[in-house]
């Protein structure tokens, strides 16, 4: 169960007014790599893991990230307070409302005639957040992994949105905000490196004819070797030919029709064929 | 630039017509862990890669995806061609052709009425494929770790589908796509590890207050110690007083407004006010 | 700041495996009208909320259906369990894991195949949460009819929920859920009520002329009177001449373009125009 | 059936090209609040209800947003139609296409570049329109007051619309758009409360323990009574351990599984357990 | 402005409840290829298009789908109107209900538990419409070659869902709906030969170098020559390196950088870069 | 099989950074219609093509639309180098940077902030790319229909995309991937021409009744005739009378209820009936 104290985790102090800084701000907000996304992330995976010790450091991490939401949407409307009380009350004067509108650098009417200067849950273009953001599968050793890449994502995000800051109280508190997404990837690789064996995920052990097999597919003006494909770890294999039909067939897609089945299909080839279809060489159709 | 064989890289071998099947294997044909998110993922990457070894591994990769999604593909195309002949020549009887519908153990009009039984861009529930399963943010070291995570996922759906098949050529042919994404899985870390430094991800360092320090921020019964906040690393907090605030402020949030915004939000904050608005104890309104 | 304590606010007791039935569930995980969409629905209202009274009551519903999506989760990821171990094991038979991924009278594959058995944020039928279900546009008397309305959908959902499930703690958890929207739809009418005057929202009066109109526009056998368009209240229009063009104009949508502009316009629709441009009775664009 | 006249159901009259007004528009025209979204949540409703009279009254408000759409969009039409000539004819010198791409105040390209001018179904932000906008039921109850509070967000997006506009011509015809919020908002609230009885919703009753409870889940200070939660209604906890498992219970998940599921769970988690598996203390998994 | 009459445009005669085949023709109500897209399609060209020729057809269209629409809502919702009573009174027998949910070959559950049996903006596969369906551009050279496009894929689909359905009265109204989509294909085909010259679309012409030459770009066994690529018409080019680097460069991309941002791509290159980066081979950047 | 070689299909070069025409670009990278829709487009139907000379192109088209991908991304990455850098190393002043973020003439912000600069898969407004852009059903002639009118869309935004570039070489790329869609669309006519007979598409005829019969659903000022409704192909209907249930029966939708079915209705219609419901005139509910 979830309690919640008004006092936010870190306190938030804006200098001024600044609706285009708030509209960059919802990208960590309602983006991809923002607080709601994390949250969810490692909320829908505490509901559902068994081991009670990372089920008890998914709620804590995912509680903690649900209280980043509430720090960066404060910095939101902070940021919009002016201008929201503006055109609510219609005594912007015109010329200030499209600067408002326009903000610093960036569109931030979605921010106020939308939502009116409320955090939206969009990201900073207003592309609308969406479940597709959260890539929790169930399993420990993958989903530990997809932690670790989306705290190392958010954490550029913040440093990208900490170099357009000028404001030191807005500076400050998304500095709070990067640290934070530094010190959950330490506990999520900590707690990956605790299973045992964790490579490679799940059960089904990988084919060795092709598992340490690096496929050059593409060659030319800067084809190079580099730890990814060097020869202590891999088979580098650049001849086209060896490159397609590797299990040795004829690299061709086929199916066993019954009698029924073949019929209707030659039907429908008949009805639908392009002039060469009465061509013997083309009509082999490998597929029926 | 791409050039293509009409050689498969793996050979596709079907057994039988089975459009529930061919429904469940759209999981890896347009859904979130699927091929053409892979592709996708470093095809993105690698144009805007600016070092060139790094760059040529990834056009590899994508390529080799690209690939896949040609394997994935014709899978399906081959679980529905008798389906698909039957359906469009309307030689199926009606019993079969509800069979076929509802597939075996799940529907499968996604790709018989709407897409004609072709390989359709969504996952194996219908929903249809968005840029929003991309994560890609271009910086290498947040990549990289992206690229890990995704390769693990993709692994482990390969690996439940390839339980749910009997058909043997399906399962060879699964069998090998799920090898390829542990070989890329490899390639992908030994990059990441060629990077120095690699962590934290970036050039701005965390802040030391708060870089080592885990919050213990959900409690009762079954709250553990683990890896992930053992006393080497970790400063743990469990003290909800000392969880808020922590910066030392008052939690709440200021921004300092104009005169001009300061009268428009004060009216706006008149009009709309509950009646507890002239009770002076809820009228220190702390965001203004 | 919120903190988490393991204790659920309802306790959940499964009395058996049915992951058909967690699929329906999640209806209220992912859907339109379920808790996460009410949770955010709240908290992005209690965030920029500035009377003091509701910021507060937004933040206690808002943090009570975070719990309730913790409930609700925990239903799914019960109702699952068996069937997940058995997936990721291999031991169930083919026969029974067909039945498993039809579920009862449904699809699970989403949960299992895609999620491995954990709550996923879509709805029963697949489709991804998006932020277009949450409303909010930050006006209060707007905001509050939102709530009311979406309390009484989710109020509806629950209650059928509960009429095609025979378990009775799952019954009797959707009881308790359930019930909690009637007692927050309360909640929201009072704060709504409290508002004076709350009709219409917002600042700008409408136009006399139209706002006591109500035009019949669909006619036909089955035309009625009812308490929506009686005589005490509204002006009904039916001719249908007089439904058009009410402002007393022509009707028709014109624009003063600039020489420049008039100039490209024509030479535009001279490069375009179908073989009745050449008419002169055709060529009187009204829109330029 | 529906029939169509020539003649909008109101004149539009714009003074000027304005591309950047042109894409703020598209808010009520492709926007969750705008017309197509209320045409069809009405639309969606009348074909469903039994009701004879709602039945009328939802086809009669569906067909006047329809004609409200026309409206919308002649509006966006005449807005972009000199830009869209010199586009389309490449006659605009290059500052001043810029600027026209830009607008006033916003970004306009989206309708320029990739709709020719033409009115777009995406909102003013480029977010392209969905049906997750809608939120039918299907029960009258519930939708009626979905349609109100629908009603009371367009009436609030139609007036910032006007107050950031000064052409009269434009202004006018928001005027008259904003003014039939208001009449239709009137007319569901009227077919509300001629359902009787309409609280709660639906057919089950709400279970008595906790239909009157309102639960404190947001503490600190600002911790307020008010409308929402006084005596007379609401009997008030805020106790956090009496917001707890308010069942009685122990507050944690339970499922009973059967001989084959528990091996199976218990096989997985050993697999994948952390190492504090073998700690007696948290292998109690409550789950299984 | 649009007006409405209540008899449909086809009469609606079902024979019994099916909620199975309900959620089937949603797909003509709420999918990609339905009535609302085609509705929308050309509603969105009549508004903005200057033809007025052009424009009277586009509105007659719109208004006759939208009058589709709605005979296609109304086959939905007789078809699930018994369900959704029985659900709504919860006097269904369970294993009925389950029957029902389950529906002919396919989920039905979206209908019912979601929107009440009402018809819902879905495809059959409860995928939410949105508005990427919609391909209008504002160029009645491409449009009205999208629109013919469209109405073929209408045809299409009518013509699978008559194929899968026996009752009598939907046969018979699908085979109007089918009907009446060729019947518009003639209309916009028409439309677009009426324009002279409609080919190439626009106004600039193509690069003569590059308009009439066919890239071989597929390979190998069922490398065909057709009436798409026959020598009176393409010159093919099949060799690899002509098809690479066709304007005679060296097919590499490259920017002119200022100083500063030359040194701030360097300064970023050797930060990130693999242990590559200090072999000279694979130091030449061509980007910067 | 797909291979890659480095070289491009056409050489990038690019005189200066300019993050906005960067942005501008996008809408043919991740828009719809762009060459990644392309591409999917072509591939899916490749695949499921039964027609081996079709498969071919499909294939070649198909593949040669990647390499246009390839293009116009490394286009997008060109442009933004600069800046890239400049934000990453933070060495950018103030002033430039929020010029870069807002580029020329529209918000450049998702490329830098979010994507770093990389080519994202959205449209130029920041929408992200959904399958939902396309239309294959696995029909030739409707597929082939589709595919002509997606290279007309696509040559018309490349030309608007030209008109709004100076950037010689950006012109120079941009005009080669325009020709190429001129030629793309010859060959899809060609392969469309060569299907006998292609009209209409599929195989069930038209109901003679309706298919040469034009509605004139849109009457008043503007009402014209053209080739689209001639006399020589059409049937003109104008009478409103004769527009509504051409079928000849009452326009109603009907349902042959059972006895547990109707008396369900009947309850729950008695239950939410508005106070009209006991009035005899309007109880004759024709939908049961």
């Amino acid at each position: 169960m979830f309690a919640h104290n008004k006092r936010l985790q870190y306190t938030v102090r804006v200098a001024q007014s600044n609706p285009g800084l708030a509209n960059l701000l919802l990208e960590q907000f309602g983006g991809p790599q923002g607080e709601l996304a994390a949250a969810c992330r490692y909320f829908t995976q505490a509901i559902a893991e068994d081991d009670p010790g990372r089920k008890d450091m998914l709620f804590d991490i995912a509680t903690e990230e649900l209280s980043h939401l509430e720090v960066i949407g404060s910095l939101v409307a902070m940021l919009n307070k002016g201008a929201k009380g503006e055109l609510a009350e219609a005594t912007m004067k015109e010329a200030d409302l499209y600067r408002s509108l326009q903000g610093a650098g960036n569109d931030s009417h979605v921010t106020q005639i939308l939502y009116g200067g409320g955090p939206a849950l969009t990201n900073s273009g207003g592309q609308l957040w969406n479940a597709g953001y959260i890539d929790t599968i169930g399993d420990p050793s993958a989903d530990l992994r997809s932690n670790v890449a989306a705290e190392a994502r958010a954490k550029i995000i913040y440093e990208r949105l900490i170099n357009v800051t000028d404001d030191p109280g807005v500076k400050e508190a998304l500095g709070f905000l990067m640290t934070r997404e530094v010190a959950h990837m330490q506990s999520f690789e900590k707690a990956l490196y605790s299973i045992e064996p964790n490579f490679p995920p799940g059960k089904l052990p990988g084919d060795p004819k092709f598992s340490n097999v690096y496929f050059n597919m593409s060659q030319g003006e800067g084809d190079l070797r580099g730890p990814w494909n060097n020869e202590s770890t891999f088979e580098v294999i650049s001849e086209r030919d060896e490159q397609m039909a590797v299990d040795g067939g004829d690299g061709l897609p086929t199916v066993k029709l019954n009698k029924d089945e073949l019929a209707a299909v030659q039907g429908m080839a008949a009805r639908t064929a392009s002039d060469l279809a009465s061509d013997p060489e083309t009509s082999a159709d490998r597929g029926s």
